[in-house]
């Protein structure tokens, strides 16, 4: 066994909540996407900060890597054992440690899900923006920096986390940050560790920013005839000022999958699934000001969801986008991937994925969070084929190229893990040594998430 | 002469645009608080990165101080030459690069002031929104991660900077973020550089978002018969997520001051100066569920102003809380202090300051972004009278105390500087020695601003 030391230290500390059984270890493998399984020589289920400092003490003296899993809904990689070591399963740390109705935040543990704390949150007016689509940790969304269909109006992880608590490579256990909703006082750590998967600390503790429920929402969906007119709509409406919640973007691919999977009917064009949030007359207001510049672009088909049911059933059918995929074409697996650009050269974006998904032969529907320029293609594929894979490789590749030509980036959601390490340089230049710097003065003997994020080369 | 030789050598490139005459230097020297002159050596003009680069290059080789000047409107000394050395003046670096109107962001040069871009913004429809109240260096508000009234709508610095170029303490050139709003690739450099006050990089270029103008806007004042009363209509409505763009608090002294300044007449009782932006509809709205909260507690006196003109003028007598407060003590200087505090706390943070002032003998009026928790104390003094100073440190101690024992920040939006080093430990505890190490592995050689923001002390 690798490590026997450090596991043999740590079973003194951990008991029955460290196993190294087959099993356990196989599961903690598993990935959304088409990694190979990556065992962890040991799983380990710490219940409280102080556990998890001795943990990572013990890891530190004994040169044994150590990958943070939550929900293990990341989709590049992010919680995989590439290094052996420990996995250390944050699911038992799932406590909403304290509502702070009058600040708007919250404190919790890691392993929180973004639906038990909405779930908890249920009697206080308040709710938790982020919505990723997955049932995601708080901690994972947080080491990633996850956003999802409401970024356009709240913001992703990096506008919603006030504060951490967060143990470091060599076991000390740090605060970042404080209950005030800002502060000029040194270096922002928060920000630095949001995002940072897992590579430089493991997060134990977020204060989150909470929202008022709003008063009214109303939802929507309409179609264009073409995805420039679907972008420009989206472009001039947030000239406008009009504060969506959510405005994503459905390509005719989509669609038809949308149409497979709930037997529905809609139009093969692109589409905007879109909501409003405010008082009843604002909403009134920001839907017939859409709606006008909606019109001006040739939109058509106006659905309007106004009833609480009518909204869930509109999202629901937008969170199964994954599922309605598969829907396309029945028993390949998908790889979901995400880029972001400009907004000004979305539509460009998007057309040029369309086109060389047509040209590699892939079925690849394209939904995105038009309002932020993210936006995922959902590639149909089969891990067997090599000649699938390798298809599908171009197509990533191009689409991150396409990002970085446009001025965007290779990741507006889904992080960097594995898979698009490859792509840290041309992103980041002579920004990426600083990275490294960062890295080998928090972690020096790499044991913190090793191999992930930062590609091999000199600092 | 110190640093004579990087001096000389710098006058090799930059001629007539460095300067060694008292003066200039003295100039340079000056501050809005009560530190004593410091004298750069030099003052150096640039006028591109490139230059910037090679200017840091020869100053790491001699070991030369740079520290960065813009409006010099910091309050806590950042702009000063503590160890004397190149004030770097960015003043020549003024332009407003490009405007992406259809990306609703602009990229500037860090000479540039928030009042030029406004200007230069009047043609298209968009504004930049951060408003800390002086003319402020949009480099300035970048490094101190400055904020203002407008931070409860529109977030700070923080929020708003999208992407930035900085020569690094070698001469390197990088670029952090790109031109897509969000982002999940990588360490965030962005953020790490907001905010740290030219401690780690000078900074050459910035991508900030942009907002549309607001169809409506509605401000009004209204008075409360306490503290508590006005703070409890601010947590309510934040609660009732009725989306204020402006919330200011003005206690009683501050009020009697206006008074003076303005010959005014209002009553001296605490007031909130609020401001709504949004559609007519939508700001009428806001403005009735605002005025409805408000008499639950108490408010009377509600004075709205629709009219552009009128709006100013409520704007400028709270842009004038400096000179207002020069009116409550003729001939005293001013020191501005500020901290931030969570929203449930900041009546009692407000009312122990007040007590603070009467206990000391001091005149210390308190105008606050009360939306988010931040508040300013300017503070009566006589730098010349030891006794009064002595009175001074022990009312801006005791802010600080206040605010972290309530579990908020020593600076809501001035910064460190040389003024806040001392409650560093207290506010980041073991925190500070991962700030200390990313100092050091950024800037070695200790030339970026020293003696800034982190206090003295081991690594």
């Amino acid at each position: 066994m690798q490590h026997a030391a450090a596991i043999a230290r740590l079973t003194e500390i951990f008991g029955d909540r460290l196993s190294t059984a087959n099993a356990i270890r196989a599961e903690h493998a598993q990935n959304e996407t088409h990694y190979d399984t990556m065992l962890p020589d040991a799983v380990v289920y710490p219940e409280s900060t102080e556990e998890i400092a001795a943990l990572v003490k013990i890891c530190a003296e004994e040169d044994c890597p150590i990958v943070p899993y939550g929900a293990a809904s990341s989709l590049e990689g992010q919680h995989l054992a590439l290094k052996g070591g420990i996995s250390l399963d944050m699911n038992r740390m799932n406590k909403v440690l304290t509502i702070n109705a009058e600040d708007l935040n919250v404190v919790v543990q890691p392993g929180v899900t973004r639906e038990q704390l909405n779930e908890d949150l249920r009697t206080t007016g308040l709710f938790f923006p982020i919505d990723p689509g997955a049932n995601a940790s708080l901690g994972g969304m947080t080491a990633t920096r996850a956003s999802g269909t409401t970024a356009v109006r709240y913001g992703t992880m990096r506008e919603n986390v006030l504060a951490l608590e967060a143990v470091m490579a060599d076991g000390t256990i740090i605060r970042t940050g404080t209950q005030a909703r800002k502060s000029s006082t040194g270096y922002d750590l928060t920000h630095l560790l949001v995002g940072s998967e897992g590579t430089l600390a493991v997060i134990t503790e977020i204060t989150l920013r909470l929202q008022g429920i709003p008063e009214a929402m109303s939802a929507a969906t309409c179609r264009f005839e073409s995805v420039e007119d679907a972008v420009n709509t989206v472009i001039l409406t947030i000239q406008s000022g009009i504060p969506m919640a959510r405005i994503e973007l459905v390509d005719e691919v989509m669609v038809k999958g949308f149409n497979l999977y709930t037997k529905g009917s809609l139009p093969e064009k692109p589409h905007l699934f879109i909501e409003f949030h405010g008082t009843p007359d604002g909403t009134k207001e920001q839907a017939a000001a859409f709606g006008d510049i909606a019109e001006e672009f040739g939109a058509s088909g106006f659905q309007w969801a106004e009833k609480a049911e009518d909204r869930t059933a509109l999202w629901k059918m937008r969170h199964n986008a994954h599922h309605a995929t598969k829907m396309l074409e029945p028993g390949a697996k998908i790889l979901s991937t995400d880029v972001c650009v400009p907004i000004s050269k979305l539509a460009e974006a998007v057309l040029q994925a369309q086109e060389d998904s047509k040209r590699l032969g892939l079925t690849a529907p394209i939904v995105g969070h038009v309002g932020d320029g993210n936006f995922h293609c959902g590639i149909s594929c089969n891990p067997e084929d090599p000649d699938s894979m390798a298809r599908v490789a171009e197509m990533t590749s191009a689409l991150s190229e396409t990002a970085l030509r446009l001025g965007g980036t290779v990741s507006g959601e889904h992080g960097i893990g594995l898979g698009k390490m490859k792509y840290m340089t041309a992103e980041h230049g002579p920004a990426l040594s600083y990275m490294r710097a960062i890295k080998a003065s928090f972690d020096p003997k790499n044991i913190m998430n090793p191999g992930k994020m930062l590609p091999p080369g000199n600092a």
